[in-house]
């Protein structure tokens, strides 16, 4: 049976990557619940397109076991991250995140989803694929050049032009 | 300049596809505003994600001379399309199509793009990039198995997988 997905969406969000995740799955038939991080549903690409996610991250908070795989899709909240770091739904997700690493499930991201793992101590002596300009900021994973990596439960990209690399290992994973 | 965009969705049109286009127009700077093809700006990806457009395509109908570029996004609205064909929104967007064409303006669009080109005997004689499905359906332009082909003013890319193949030379032709 196909594994269920949580797809967390930041606001803004880079609608090629989450659409590339969102229509890979609806076309081979794995559920997926889409989560804003945000105080509401209503969020936006990194393009000014206004979309309504499915829930809030809030209400992913204490329900993760409902879900076997987690997506982060990166955006342009990201390089602002640190300012933002204190909002309630940042601290969710990041709890999140941690509580499916706990439980290893399957984390899948592109772009900047390796920093927030590394930052939560997350894959530690795992390979991951992300953005260049990280490449050396990351501590316990190991950052590479690769498009897409595949280390464990750790599915990266290195940024949305790359998701089409992972796509075959990660529906093979998740049907 | 940048040369300005009219981006058409259909409903449900693919997420992936409609947003390769537009995060690469975001990133690159190139002016767009996007039209649903459909009687509200109010739309779905074909995963069901709800979102809004900035217009509707009865209001680009008269209003093509303000835009240098036409891309159609394509989606599974389309296999329904002959049993929606007299919906005026889809009537609108057959002539907007055509009056793109009539004045020499860049065309671009993935998956069934062509066969809408093909039927309003736009690109005759011109090579395109299309569904494989749909490559013998096509009369006045020439099917390809390529991922991408710019012949003339046509721009098509295979399907939404194969627009990074597109992109490059696109973007060259909008900056």
């Amino acid at each position: 049976m196909a594994k269920k997905v949580a797809v967390l969406a930041v606001n803004p969000v880079n609608g090629a990557g989450l659409f590339q995740y969102l229509e890979a799955f609806f076309e081979n038939e794995i559920p997926y619940k889409t989560f804003a991080v945000a105080e509401t549903t209503q969020i936006k690409t990194n393009s000014g397109i206004s979309l309504q996610t499915d829930d809030v991250v809030a209400n992913l908070k204490g329900n993760e076991n409902k879900y076997e795989v987690l997506v982060f899709a990166c955006g342009d909240a990201m390089p602002k991250f640190a300012e933002n770091a204190d909002k309630i739904f940042n601290q969710d997700m990041l709890e999140v995140i941690k509580t499916f690493d706990d439980n290893n499930k399957i984390l899948v991201g592109h772009c900047a989803a390796a920093l927030l793992y590394d930052n939560l101590e997350i894959g530690k002596g795992k390979k991951v694929a992300l953005h260049p300009f990280i490449k050396s900021v990351v501590k316990g994973c190991i950052g590479t050049d690769e498009q897409s990596v595949v280390d464990g439960n750790i599915y990266t990209a290195q940024t949305e032009n790359s998701i089409s690399a992972l796509l075959p290992n990660l529906l093979k994973a998740l049907k």
